[in-house]
């Protein structure tokens, strides 16, 4: 039963896709004698929180009710008062709970503060699908850095474009309005200069229905993007974020400047940007997940820099061939398969006749 | 009911499995008031058709009984005596056929007949299932060219070797039995030369139980497989052919002539073997069916002439980058996404996880 109405909170969560970073996605459900007297989730980043948004919905007095919720109620004044005191003040008889918060700073304090009010807490209910619910969340407020998703689409021979460049298209419309799903719920998308000077593409999100854009985010080592590109001039409700060191020259950082285009200095690391300086200060500006759909030199330089969490890899029906085509991680590469990067928890999911396979990059800690 | 006999009927051809190449696969049940009273297979290449086997072993008497065969019994006289005279003669009632021969030239006789003789005829149980079951045989039987599974096992990035050529390994031992139970399966399997000149494999199948070897086909357009590599002097029940051109030196065609190997001698393609002759010589040869075990040039090349039937794609969870890395398929390639060859009837199937990826190549007639 706890299960089943956990799962009830965790679909509310889900709602918040997009609106609530870098808070976490949080659903919460009250139920009474066997039946939901209140429901609530945290709609916008700034909102109410879950517990809140659910008394605020009660049908009926809360007191002597159980509270399901996704995650351990906040014990501190944020920008919302601390909703376990709420929960003390309503009454409410037991709490379940699916899991404790992330941040270990506090993790476990107001479940400590609930059983202290003689209130029955219990913990872990659907955790495993709760964490990965709000895996960028827990990565971000563990680390202070952005979950950091490697997204591909490749042939079945393993080509993301001709020797041409052209990759329109590998995969399918489905494929496609999945991916717009994931810009839609990350944070920012990054992509390599190339990208922009080769497709100008929009990188905005573009759904049926409400469509949340991500923070662009382009590396560009020698500022080469083409003032005329469309990112450049967009009209998105998310900004523009360009990646440069020193080498970018002055004038074209003015020019970018004054279209509203925020600049990222890193140092230089190889005579290019310094990724990991540059996913710290991603971090301090309270990005908390990106979508990297880069092409293979900067995708093998963000696995080899250990920045990528998980990897999302499309594979459409289609054989291209050829030695110079261009294959979704580049670079060096490894000499031996034994050095090879593993990925873990694979998850395979079709879309026609498009596959989708998803995994976690191992920490080897 | 029909379909539930036919299915066993399915499960008792398929263990003829790489033993009656190239005749198909068959399978055959009688039965009688609802009980199963005889069972058959076609066991090995020369030995009683299905239909005998399950008379054969019938444990009551068969007249006025129902037969499932899986494929129209033969009408002419071959290496056995005609089945459809022994269903008439043995007075069977009703007979359900999976398909009719494919053979065009003889397809429908047989069903003619026993109808003439007042039997019971339904076709077209289960054909889907019986037509996969018997790609090979149908495809050798229609064009007199064996079919042909190009077979690869890729890292997620794409890649089948490191730069250095290292593979060992990219996928899991589940996976590598697969392979194992596809060269039981294929008549034949084809490498290039390089792959014994790096590898210097083994190409036999090792199963727990009985393995039956394919036959051990190498392009090699200039003679430079080395006499002491282990594939020209393994101890094989099935043999050994070199496929060169007139570029091979004399001295070591007698050097592998000696050694047992047999030699097809092709006319030069664009410098290379021409391989469109050589599927019409192993067609010649009774061969039905070759997996090939290709590097990136042979798949290309093989892709290219249209003599592949059939993709099977192993993707293991790993990457390994590198610009230099082998690829699946290499050669020029094409330049725009539309010129693509296409893949269809896509399945997907996991070992552990690793994900497999099979479809047929799209034909355009």
């Amino acid at each position: 039963m706890d299960e089943k109405y956990m799962k009830r909170a965790i679909e509310l969560a889900k709602k918040g896709e997009g609106l609530v970073s870098p808070n976490p996605l949080v659903g919460a459900v009250i139920v009474k004698d066997g039946k939901v007297i209140g429901e609530g989730y945290h709609k916008y980043y700034g909102g109410n929180h879950a517990e809140i948004e659910a008394f605020n919905s009660a049908v009926d007095e809360v007191e002597g009710a159980t509270m399901y919720v996704t995650l351990e109620p906040c014990f501190h004044q944020g920008k919302t008062p601390p909703c376990v005191n709420e929960i003390i003040k309503r009454k409410i008889k037991r709490i379940v709970i699916g899991i404790k918060d992330p941040n270990s700073l506090v993790a476990g304090q107001s479940i400590k503060l609930l059983e202290d009010e003689k209130i029955e807490v219990v913990v872990g209910v659907c955790s495993e699908e709760i964490k990965i619910l709000n895996e960028e969340f827990i990565k971000y407020i563990t680390t202070k850095e952005p979950f950091c998703i490697l997204k591909s689409a490749m042939t079945l021979d393993g080509k993301i474009a001709t020797k041409t460049g052209d990759s329109k298209w590998i995969t399918n419309e489905k494929s496609r309005e999945y991916v717009h799903k994931l810009r839609n719920r990350l944070s920012a998308i990054m992509v390599g200069v190339d990208t922009i000077i080769k497709d100008d593409p929009m990188l905005n999100t573009r759904l049926a229905g409400i469509s949340i854009d991500p923070i662009k985010i382009i590396v560009d080592t020698k500022g080469r993007i083409p003032i005329e590109s469309r990112v450049v001039n967009m009209d998105s409700d998310k900004g523009v974020i360009v990646v440069t060191t020193n080498l970018v020259d002055k004038e074209k950082e003015e020019e970018l400047k004054n279209r509203g285009v925020n600049l990222i200095k890193t140092p230089l690391k190889d005579n290019r940007v310094d990724l990991k300086y540059l996913f710290k200060e991603l971090g301090n500006k309270g990005i908390d997940s990106v979508l990297v759909e880069g092409g293979g030199t900067l995708n093998d330089s963000l696995l080899r820099e250990d920045l990528i969490d998980k990897i999302i890899f499309f594979i459409g029906p289609k054989i291209i061939g050829g030695k110079e085509s261009k294959s979704p991680v580049e670079g060096m590469g490894v000499s031996f398969m034994r050095d090879s990067i593993e990925v873990e928890n694979i998850k395979v999911k079709s879309f026609h006749d498009d596959v989708m396979i998803e995994g976690y990059v191992r920490r080897h800690v």
